[in-house]
């Protein structure tokens, strides 16, 4: 979706790099994440501070291959390495498909999937992920367990003005973002974590040493390339090229999504969809509610499996109970292409109850 | 060590991304690996065609954030999901210190390292990982166990004519390349798996898919020109470009430095090094001893601990038993920058036999 926007941007954001540029393992031997370019690092910062997301005072920042890795890191630095059992990794539902499967696939000794975060009452401590806004439903969070020996990890992938409201400049101890969802650069891999505690930081790095000895380089220098000219054109305040600029071009995009979206679950009539307070958003200037980068949508009139339905009248959309969730949700990527989005709205604007029923003819 | 020759190369090595370009997730989703971009997919073939070092025909191409991950990939993709017990891991000593705290930092359920391949005596199932020519000795190597249960990983990573004679196209069931090796670009993070098995291939790429959601594209689309211009140089056969082309500079780098650390260790009289067999390169046309990226120096003269030894004199490198080998080893990189080797070279020629009396005293 934000491909049009790049492409309008022309020149300003291409990079050139020579063969014998960035060869060595190592960016920057003095800093506590040694394979992070500091070019990269100083965008982050800047660009937390202009859109007041999150507080970078006083934190370290870990570079990773998409916030996946980081999430992974973040887990292996939270588990102590001697303990007598797994640490129990757990998420209110819906949460992201994810997170169980990359908790899990390694078997590890370290931590464990423990489920929903509601259902949660093991005592001991714990790793409760705060995804906020949550994918798939694109709610407010927070932590749901609250109890002593707590670790949060808050997952601020869809944290940015496109998405939601910026109310107030997050702080929380481990905080991930990931550019895929900030600028829609999935194909560069790349991820970073504001993490509050030295040791913490320090074993996240290790864990990507280990995993993978860093991180790519030339991806770390195109992503401070984009990151600094949204920056740009949002500095100095009030200047004239803002309204043409990343968040505000993006901002109306998902705006106008959401209203079409809304109006073909209407006119079918087979489908709820999450409504989301005005909040007041101190980056754009204005309220509004949010408008996430997944619809979570809800088959009504009696349909038991909605991602079965839609497959069946050419919808493509990821079932519930992927998410934790009962099988009348599916989870809709609202970033595609404009084709494949407008292909999506006009086939659900399509669907009505008769079709519903034939379904449950169908199905026994 | 490489840097001077890609600074030499100009322009021809340069690439230019702009910011809309490879945005997604997918690289190629008829490709087994929808992560791996066509065109570095391409150059691979190319490369290993040209060089002769690794059959492609009817392999699988898996590529991963260096082969670090690979290797991971690799334990993971050969390990049964449901064991009773995890997977023994081995590698006859001295093997790449990485190997054990890679395959035990999660404490995996489905694989753990189980040491020495020369001591290894259980029975079952188990992973062997063949390293050849060798990290950190240098040499040829062949699988040690040789039982029944039997699953070899092959670590290519120095399989290429600046280290050692190509004496025919490897063809073993998987097998590992990465590109900071083999032309030097650490920074990008980037490997390759050669995997004859479909399964196995798929597997690997499930393990890339939960741990990273593919591989950076930017670093790629880069590879992928680095080592077209590679290949340029030798095609068509018998180039007259080739003398100056990268594996001739490479071997003849490799070649004096060798020269330069035999005869600095000839001069102290306190070190040894491992002699290399001269053998046929089928693609420089000529015969050679290996002349690896490693130096597996070992003090002579009664020091017991040679990295404690070459520490008080200014000397860094990776202590021996780090390796599963004996203290009185040690590994020197042969790959770093002019003024660092030739500064190693020149200190280690000074040492003689009245220091490392000195040594002994100091030590009790």
């Amino acid at each position: 979706m934000y491909e049009r926007f790049w492409q309008q941007m022309g020149d300003i954001t291409t990079i050139v790099i020579s063969g014998w540029q960035s060869m060595s393992y190592f960016s920057d031997v003095k800093n506590l994440c040694w394979f992070l370019e500091p070019e990269f690092a100083k965008q982050i910062i800047r660009l937390h501070k202009i859109v007041g997301n999150a507080v970078t005072d006083n934190y370290y920042i870990v570079v990773g291959t998409g916030s996946t890795q980081l999430f992974q890191a973040a887990l292996y630095a939270l588990s102590p390495p001697n303990a007598s059992e797994p640490m129990s990794v757990v998420s209110a539902a819906p949460f992201y498909s994810s997170y169980p499967s990359v908790t899990d696939f390694l078997k590890s000794g370290l931590y464990k999937w423990a489920g929903d975060a509601n259902n949660f009452n093991k005592d001991g401590p714990y790793i409760e992920l705060v995804t906020s806004p949550n994918n798939p439903d694109g709610s407010i969070r927070q932590p749901v367990v609250n109890r002593s020996g707590e670790n949060l990890v808050h997952d601020f992938a869809y944290y940015w003005p496109q998405y939601t409201p910026i109310s107030s400049p997050a702080d929380h101890d481990l905080m991930l973002f990931t550019v895929s969802k900030a600028t829609g650069h999935a194909g560069m891999r790349l991820g970073w974590a504001l993490v509050k505690d030295k040791e913490v930081a320090k074993k996240m790095t290790s864990f990507i040493e280990l995993n993978t000895i860093g991180v790519s380089k030339d991806s770390q220098q195109r992503a401070a390339k984009i990151l600094q000219v949204i920056s740009d054109s949002y500095e100095p305040v009030g200047n004239p090229k803002q309204s043409g600029s990343f968040f505000h071009f993006s901002h109306s995009m998902m705006e106008e999504r959401w209203k079409a979206l809304r109006s073909a679950a209407k006119q079918s009539g087979l489908f709820s969809l999450p409504e989301f307070p005005s909040s007041f958003c101190n980056f754009l200037g204005q309220a509004f509610g949010s408008q996430p980068a997944f619809a979570w949508l809800k088959c009504e009139g009696g349909i038991e499996d909605c991602g079965n339905f839609l497959k069946k009248h050419k919808i493509l959309a990821r079932n519930g109970k992927h998410f934790g969730a009962s099988p009348e949700y599916v989870r809709v990527s609202m970033l595609d292409r404009d084709e494949s989005f407008n292909l999506f709205t006009k086939r659900l604007s399509s669907l009505h109850l008769s079709q519903s029923k034939d379904h449950e003819e169908e199905s026994p």
